[in-house]
């Protein structure tokens, strides 16, 4: 890579670092647990969603930014289930931005919400280099996607807090040792909270939501001793 | 984005272009067909080329370039098959550029290759806008992606000339409409060359093989008459 194009990344870098630490001043602020979705296209980030936002949206105030290259369709298909989405086109660029997501924040009522969620691009590769100022990235990886992806595209594991492995009812149809994902992302990250969740059957979707509601809680506790 | 990062990504694609020109020449010039693989990680890029090796080797010769985030793995499950095959690891690099994959021909004997495969970065983003010097680019889409991925990373599907749909032994346990997913494609490309395959089963794979058999023998027909 040349040193200018090093150069041009570097202060890309520093820039969207800069907004994105004033987001998660202003969430953290408000008392706001949010996480940024990072996944391969197709791993079910959406499907998660919505059975997610099904499950908390009576106990939980919920917000969602649905992050696409092309199409609203993620944010139609969230919007029906009766939360607050904004969409985000990326027209082309693979990953979201600090400044996309500060500026979408704009059309949320942050003073009446617990949980922002942020269904990045589809993208296993370049979402997870830039920080959007949430609490805790989570990487989704389907079981049909082999036991590899954590070797093969270790940031997204590594920078991540917790893991879903999704589709597990399609297990029994394929050739996946989910021992061996788990451990090949163990390597890679030893802290990570795993789900193996099937937004199908609903199995592990309890326990995944149980997991945002416990850090929803936690963070609200902690903003209000802050304030106090 | 900036004017300065526009212009240094300009300046990028061009000379990428201008190198993947130079490849193109070279290739053409020794009656080489070549195909860069665009897909999602785990789409099945790899299981499907060792398959396609396998029926190939005996009459076409081949040469592979696996390109990877991070480890050899790809290229070391394809070179078991008994084929030439050079690896790229990008370390944490988003796509395969032209100048990596000039190199990498370098440890190839290209007047005893009939066909030069290339496997991308497993990423539906970036990959489809850096032109490596190939002959056509060819699409993965396994069927548990879901039938709207076309419409949500329309670039990939526009710029290439054939759509390997795989998994589709996993179809009767999904709730995946392969019409809708072929409509999609060919709303974004009417011209794709549309394969629908089964790794696991083998269902498709002679009708694929079959496809770049007929490109093998038309590009050498091609090369002889320029030559002689």
């Amino acid at each position: 890579m040349s040193a200018e194009r090093v150069n041009v990344k570097e202060k890309v870098l520093s820039a969207n670092d800069q907004l994105a630490a004033g987001t998660r001043e202003r969430l953290a602020r408000q008392g706001i647990f949010s996480i940024n979705l990072i996944s391969s296209p197709g791993s079910g980030k959406t499907t998660l969603l919505e059975r997610t936002v099904d499950l908390l949206k009576d106990s939980v105030r919920l917000a969602l930014v649905a992050g696409d290259v092309q199409t609203r369709n993620d944010a139609e298909r969230l919007i029906r289930h009766g939360v607050p989405v904004e969409a985000i086109e990326t027209g082309g660029g693979c990953h979201l931005d600090a400044r996309q997501v500060a500026r979408s924040l704009e059309a949320f009522d942050l003073a009446g919400t617990d949980l922002l969620i942020i269904e990045n691009v589809g993208n296993l590769v370049c979402p997870s280099s830039f920080d959007l100022g949430e609490s805790m990235k989570v990487v989704l990886m389907s079981v049909t996607e082999g036991e590899d992806k954590p070797l093969k595209y270790p940031a997204a594991f590594r920078r991540a807090s917790a893991l879903v492995l999704t589709k597990i009812d399609l297990v029994p149809h394929l050739q996946f040792s989910t021992e061996q994902a788990l451990e090949n992302a163990c390597s890679i990250n030893p802290d990570l909270e795993v789900f193996s969740t099937s937004s199908y059957t609903g199995e592990g979707l309890e326990s995944w939501a149980g997991w945002l509601t416990d850090h929803v809680l936690a963070n609200k506790e902690n903003a209000e001793g802050a304030g106090s």
